[in-house]
């Protein structure tokens, strides 16, 4: 099995920091990041204790987003480099993973 | 760049548990960790091998929940001895990780 | 507390794939992993650069799908070695992480 080291990064916003649109325009256009995927959370609190979270009755509220990617571990530290400067301390999480890249 | 060290964590619940908010209410109020995020799947199964899944025609179904946190390492240890008391064995992962603090 | 290594794996998927039920039954069934959870994304793009997007007027989009799971290291060793044959290459991520097993 071909394995290749990456780094897996996770990002945390939320709708409302209305960063989403610009996060992943600037992976996919700027960066060249290969794969990446966004979710969107049922309910989350951030540093600041502030609670977000979906009901049946108001799906519109400030819902946690998860933006995922993974790459060489060189190129993903130029990533965070780039990211540091918009994305707020503490919302940034990576780790080192394999990708498995076939027989 | 400025890193530190965290541990990620991930607990496997499903809807049918009605756990969610017990569990979001701990770690915010009771041990106040920073970062917590919850997500729904669309299909999912456990230890027990029973499928839980969702189609447009059943909608509320024992879907599988995640939720997942990150804080520094011994505060997580602490947490997870806490979290043994009432969440099943089996269904919490944890995996060391770095966080962005900022340039 | 008694934790156990285990392996965490990622798999990325689009919905036009439409291997998502496939995957499933092949990890459920043929492999009887344990702990398996299906996510849709809201957006992504993959190794194509193709973007992957829902928006509230086109939800049938090819959005991307993750599966997780985890198990014991020799087992996932297998089971990335079959699912080696029929997923791409660069979709499927894993890492090592600790299950907490109870008091």
């Amino acid at each position: 099995m071909n394995l290749t080291e990456v780094t897996m990064v996770r990002v945390y916003l939320t709708e409302g920091d209305h960063q989403l649109r610009k996060l992943l325009d600037f992976l996919h256009r700027d960066e060249q990041v290969s794969g990446v995927t966004a979710f969107r959370g049922i309910a989350g609190f951030g540093r600041s204790g502030k609670a977000h979270e979906s009901t049946l009755l108001d799906i519109s509220m400030d819902l946690p987003l998860v933006v995922e990617f993974f790459d060489l571990p060189e190129k993903v530290d130029r990533v965070l480099q780039d990211l540091n400067q918009w994305v707020e301390p503490g919302h940034v999480v990576s780790w080192p993973a394999r990708m498995n890249m076939g027989e």
